[in-house]
């Protein structure tokens, strides 16, 4: 029964905070979450079997051209952290990752919205999504 | 005759790209941005004569809330950034920062809005903006 | 038979290099290679069911005194990495970890001695490692 | 008189401490120096007339090789930090950089000595110093 359930492809990865992202507020420095959902990206995709260094390799970048993140609650030193990736539309040029952060206890710390666009590294423009991603994400979208 | 010129502080900073902001796609990594951004608050404050440290001081963290960063064309390395830090209304419980970041022949290359909440440290809740801060901002608002 | 093998205390971790972590050569950063090596340090100390957190919670700071590094051969983005980290001596008002961080072909990339300090966060002078660390080292060195 | 002076090439220049690069101990992390010294080692090489970019655009990079950091005193948030960066002999198929770091009060807080190798980009094997490079120092070394 078709539209029932929104589709979407749903992914989940744990991450584990370093010292080295904590500031003297004792929080995770604001500009440090950008490379958690950086690896949630990567995971889900990883997940899918498509390693994200296969878009490279096949001559495509994959450049942030928009990130928006909510911070709810401060992520802390040493926190094990639960990021969720969603994707929601099949990429055309562009493709969006939304993301949940949530620690130990469930609490959801922060949200994000992240599009990144397709770029052919030989002409530097904007291209279409590679047909062997689409595959791998087109059971997720009837 | 009030409405001709928005109220508004503004302020210009530079900041040269290094070598380990940068990443594999020879562009300056998405995440690194939030740093420059928030050299431009800080000299933004200082050009006030209100070191940021001098919140600290008082008891009062400004953690950030929301973030929000549009990248048009990427910085490279060894670029010669021109950051302009905008505040567009008085502060109360939070600020609102908006930047653009130029390269040195003036192209935009991303634009950001940038919210942070006063925080009581002692309470760890949220307070209204100092009394001294609002003081060194009043003369660019009516 | 003392004397027979060195005294030591032994873990190794894995490491996912992340794409913010590399430059425009298409390297690790020379300088992340630091938060590896912290990850190495913190996981091992975990493993002896001694948190860094704890250290920290009893009032004792470990700051780096002394910071050695070879690069042998790059690490490259998506990398996983094995990370060797070895205690040779009881620590006494320092401790001294040796690192080795190797790819997945097990081809050694590089190699580090670190050397942190206690420190009294009350005092903030240096101080004796924690009684509760040497307790779960000791079965470790004769 | 030869030998009175020690041949040396020696540039100052200066950072400040942005809050990203500090941790939750109040210091700047450890890691985060690395980025210090490559400012300091970029800005040595543009005041001769030699942007480090330049090496890349001749088709040699500059990996790092070796890197030893002792850390006498924490640099903090908001620091203005003067970094001196020598260059103590002619480089041949690799270079030395030797740096201090002090605070505004002229206290040492630390010092480093960074060894990186040139290597051609089309061979991926270590080459000699380049020509121009050579030239540009040649006035420093007797």
């Amino acid at each position: 029964m078709p539209g029932y359930l929104a589709d979407m492809f749903t992914h989940a990865t744990q991450l584990r905070v370093r010292y080295g992202e904590t500031d003297q507020m004792g929080y995770v420095y604001y500009g440090d979450y950008a490379e958690y959902f950086e690896v949630g990206r990567v995971e889900a995709l990883r997940s899918l079997g498509f390693p994200y260094k296969r878009i490279e390799e096949e001559g495509v970048m994959l450049p942030v051209h928009d990130l928006h993140v909510k911070y709810h609650q401060p992520a802390r030193y040493d926190d094990l952290l639960t990021l969720r990736t969603h994707i929601e539309a099949m990429p055309s040029v562009r493709i969006v990752f939304r993301h949940e952060l949530l620690n130990e206890a469930g609490t959801l710390l922060s949200e994000a919205s992240i599009t990144l666009v397709f770029v052919d590294r030989s002409t530097m423009r904007p291209c279409r999504v590679p047909r062997s991603l689409v595959d791998v994400l087109a059971p997720y979208f009837g």
